[in-house]
C-alpha cells in the first residue's frame, strides 16, 4: 500500500472533468505514447452529473529499476506535459510523485490518543510522509513530542484573541512548508481566515457519525438521543463547521450500559482508526474532492 | 431464544423505579418465597438518573415440567401479586407469560422486502407471536398474503382523507385485538390520532441512521451529503416523526460508486435485519422504554 | 448495479495473463480502434505471481442508445475478435454481454431461507438472470416454488444410489441449459462426477468461516470450540469438499448465551446475505478465478 | 467501565457450579443478610451441561462512601465467608476487590504495536491495573519502556536454551509478583513448563481468526487460502499452542488487492483492539473459564 522506497518512482494523477467517449483510451494512449507503463488505473463515472473521475499511476519512461535516480525536473516536466494534455481534454489533474513524502503538521489539544496513534503509525512506516511539527494549545504533549523527536509548539488560546493565536499557528505551519495539517482532536473551531491562510488541506476528525451530532459534545448528544451506534467522521475542514467533504466514517455498537464516559472511551478507538485511514488515503493520493463529496479510490 | 413451547411456562417482568439498596435481593427473595425459580435476571442502574431497571424471568411454583398445564388464572394471580409487590417498592412492572403469543398486524405499502422477511421469519419459528393480518394502502401484497394464509386488508389512501383511512385501519387493528403493529416500510406518516387510538405499541423502520436524515427520502439525503455509511433504525413510533425511542440500528459501508438506486438496494438488507431484530426483542419482552430511550436486555 | 435493460448493451471482458508493459494501453487502444467506448475498467497486478487481471466493460460501436437493437451475431463477432486480440497478447478472456440473463437452477433441501432469499431478490430485480428451476431432495419447497411460478423437481436421495440421483439432477440441469447452479443449503456432498458433468459453475454456501469448521455440522463445531464470531462462506464448488475458491465471507458476533440453536438461527442471516452477494457478483461478471483464489472486481 | 477509585470499593464474585433451583435468590439473600448492596449481577445457565454461572458485584456493609477506608482484612473476611457460602452450595467462587490493581508483566519481541497500545491505554486510565515490567527477547523496546517509566528486561533467546531463558523470565515474573502476563506479540512458543511455573493467567494474541490458521505465519496462510476476512484472537495460553479458551475475536475485510504485507499492516489494528479488549475484560473480572471456553459477562 505505502510507497516502497526501493521501487522505481511513479506518477499518480487524479483527474476529473466532463465525461466523454474514448477518454479512458486517450489517457492510456498518452502515457503509452510517452513511454510510460500504467501500474494502476481506477475510474468512476458520476452518471447523474456526467463527470468522469480517474486515478491513474504510471512508471514514466525515465524511471526504471536499476537506472540512475531521475531528477525532480524530469518528473516536473512529465507532470506539466500530462496536465497540459488533461486540460486540452477538458480535465483538471493533480499529479504527485510516489516518492514524495509530504510534510505534515499535527495540531492537538489535551487528548493524546490520536496524536500517539498517528506518530506511532508513522514510525511504523504506515504513513508515506514526514511529520515535521506539533502545535498545541496545551503543554500536555510536549514531553512525548520530544521523545518522538518532534518539534513542539505551544500556542496558548486562553486569554488570547483567536485572530492572534491563529496567526502564530499559521506562521509555524508556513515556516515548515507544511503540505497537510491534521487536527488530531484539536478542540478549537478553526476560523474561515485560518482555513483561507493555511495553504494546504486540513483533515479533521469529528467524534460523531456526521451529519448526526455536529458541533460540540457529540457523545453527550448521542447519549441523550439513545442511539445504539456511535461514530467518528474524518473530513476535510471547511469554513462551515463539521460540514466538509467526508473521507471516512466508522461506527461501534453501544448499549444502555454505556454512560457518556464509556462512549468517550469507546469512541477513542473509532477516532484513531478513522483519522488514520483518512490520512493514509490522502497521502496515497487516493482522494478526489468534488463539490462537497469525495471520491476515494481505495 | 424464542420461547420453546415444550418448556414449562415462565413469567417475565420488566421493572423500573428509583434505585434503592437491597432491591435485587428483595425481588429475588419475593420470587423464592413464592416458590418460584429464577431462570434469568439482568439489571441496569442509570447512575445519572438514579433509576433501577430489571428484566427477571422465573418459573412459578405451579408451572413445572410434567405437571398439568397451569391455568391462565394462575398466571394472572401471580402477575398481579408481583405487580403489587413491585408497586409497594416504588417500582412499576410489566409482566408477560412466556407462552403467550402476541397478535401482530403488519402494515406495508408497495415495497415487499420487510413484509416477506417478517412473514418468513415467523414461519421459520423465529418470532414467538401470531401475525393475524396485513393492512396496506396498495394491492401489491394481496396475492402473497393469500399464499401465506394471511388476511389482507386494502385501505387506499389516494383521494381519501387521512382521518378516514386511519379510522378504517384502527377498526381493523381493534377487530383482531392486535397487540403489536409493525410498520414494514408503510409509507404514510401516522397521525397523532392514530397513535393515540391504536392501543398497542407500534414499531417502525426508518431507512437512515437516525437522527441523521429523518423525514422523507433519506437515501437521497445520504447520497447528497456523501456519507460513507448508510443506516437503518427501528424505533417505537411516537407523535413526533422519526423521533421515538430507538430499539436497534445498523449500518453498511458505501462508496462513491453507489448511486441512489444502489443505496436503496443495499439499504433493504439493513431494513429487514434491523426491523426483525427489534421485533424479536420486543416479543421476547427484552425492551424497557424509559423517557425517549430504550433499555434492551439482550 | 444490476444491468438496466433500457441501457444500450455492453461487453464485459475478464482478462488475465502474464503482466507486461503497456498492456493497459493496448487493451484500451484496441477497444478505441474498434469504435467502442470504455464504461468501466478495473485491473489488478499480482506482483508475486507476475499476473495481470482486468475487468473491462465497453459499449461497442454498433450498440448505441436509440439505434436498432444489435444482433447477437454482432456481439459474437466483437467478442471473438477481442478474444483473438487477447490471445495474441498472451491473455485469456471470458466475455459476456450485459443484457444476457444467465439461466439458473437452484438446488435446496429442507431449509428454506436461502431459497426464499434468492427468489425474492430475483423478483425484486436484484439479480440479472433467470431462475428456471428448483431441484430438491425433499418436497418441502414444492408449494412455494409453485407460488413463485418455478418448476420444481424432486430427486429423492433416501434409498437411492448417489450416482443415480445425481444422474437425474444432471439431466434436469442440462435440459434447461443452466448456466449457473446455486446450492442454496443443499445438504448432499456433490460427487466429483457431478462437478465434472454439470457444465457450468456451481456456487455453494458453507455455514462457517472457512477454512475453520469445514465439513459437517459447522455450528456444532463452532459451539464446541467456543468462538466469539460465527461465519458463512460462499465459494465455487470443487471436487475437494469446502475447499473451492472463496467468493465472499461474513461473520456475526456471538456470546456464551448462544446455544447451537441460536447459532443456527443467527447464521441463517449470514448465509442468505453472503450467498446473495456471491451470486450477484458472479452474474455481474465481477469474479475471475485464478488457481484456488478469486479476484472480485466490486 | 474502569474502576473509579473515588467510588467505595466493591467485591466481585465469579461463581459456577451445578445449576439448582433457588440459587439466584440464595446468593442475593446471603449478600443482603450480610448487609451488602448488590450493584450488578449477571448470570448464565448452560442448559446442556446443567451449569450455573454468575458474576455478582456488591458493596459490603463496611464499605460506604464517606466512611473510613475499610481494611484489607475486612475484605478478606467477607470474601472468605462468601467462598464458604458458595462451597456449601456446591459452587466455586473467585473473588476480587474492585480497588485492587493487579500487577502486569508485558512480554514482547520486536513488533511494537500491541506494546504501545497497551501502555498508552493504561496511561489513559483504561486499564485498572499496574504494568510493572516489560520482558523482551530483543532490545528494540528498551528506550520506549524507559520513556514510559517501565523496567525493561532483556532475555535473549538466540543461542540460549529455551529452558534457560524461560527460567530467567519466570524469575523476573515472580520477583515482581505479577498477577497477569500479557504476550503482546511475543514471538516464542511458551513451553508447558513455563505455563506450569508462571503462577498467574497468561493472555496471548494470535494473529488469525482461530481455529483457522493456528501456528506460524497466519497471514501467509490466510493469503494462500484467499480468505476475504482476516482476524485476530485473544485467548488464555495453555500448553497446546493456539488452543486455549478464546476471550475475544474480531475480523477485517480484505480483498485480492491486499498482499501479505497489507494483511500484516491491517492485522495490527485488529491485534491491538482485540488484545486490549480481552485484557480489560480480564481486569474487570468479567471472564469465567469453564473447560476450554469462556463466559464473558460484558
Amino acid at each position: 500500500m505505502a510507497a516502497d522506497t526501493t521501487s522505481p518512482a511513479t506518477l499518480i494523477a487524479l483527474l476529473h472533468g466532463p465525461d466523454q467517449p474514448g477518454i479512458v483510451a486517450r489517457v492510456a494512449g498518452w502515457i503509452f505514447a510517452n513511454g510510460g507503463n500504467i501500474i494502476h488505473a481506477d475510474q468512476h463515472r458520476d452518471e447523474g452529473e456526467g463527470i468522469f473521475f480517474q486515478r491513474i499511476e504510471w512508471a514514466p519512461s525515465f524511471a526504471k529499476a536499476g537506472d540512475d535516480v531521475p531528477s525532480p525536473a524530469q518528473f516536473d516536466a512529465e507532470a506539466a506535459a500530462f496536465r497540459h494534455f488533461a486540460a486540452s481534454n477538458g480535465m483538471s489533474a493533480q499529479i504527485a510523485v510516489s516518492t514524495h513524502r509530504p510534510r505534515i503538521v499535527v495540531m492537538a489539544s489535551k487528548a493524546p490518543h490520536c496524536f500517539h496513534d498517528l506518530v506511532l503509525r508513522w514510525k511504523a512506516g504506515e504513513l508515506p510522509a514526514d511529520i515535521v511539527g506539533v502545535i498545541s494549545n496545551h503543554r500536555d504533549l510536549a514531553d512525548d513530542s520530544a521523545h518522538y523527536g518532534l518539534p513542539f509548539h505551544h500556542t496558548p488560546t486562553d486569554g488570547v484573541a483567536k485572530s492572534e493565536f491563529e496567526r502564530a499557528q499559521l506562521a509555524l505551519i508556513a515556516a515548515v512548508k507544511s503540505e497537510l495539517v491534521i487536527m488530531a482532536r484539536y478542540m478549537q473551531v478553526l476560523s474561515a481566515d485560518f482555513l483561507k491562510g493555511v495553504g494546504c488541506p486540513v483533515i479533521n476528525i469529528h467524534h460523531s457519525f456526521l451529519p448526526a451530532f455536529a458541533g460540540g459534545k457529540p457523545y453527550h448528544q448521542a447519549y441523550a438521543r439513545g442511539v445504539k451506534l456511535i461514530g467518528a467522521t474524518a473530513h476535510y475542514a471547511t469554513a462551515v463547521l463539521d460540514d466538509g467533504p467526508i473521507i471516512a466514517q466508522d461506527v461501534a455498537r453501544v448499549t444502555h450500559r454505556h454512560d457518556v464516559a464509556a462512549l468517550i472511551r469507546k469512541g477513542r478507538d473509532l477516532e484513531k482508526f478513522v483519522l488514520a485511514q483518512a490520512v493514509r488515503w490522502h497521502l496515497e493520493n487516493r482522494i478526489l474532492v468534488f463539490g462537497n463529496k469525495t471520491v476515494v479510490f481505495d
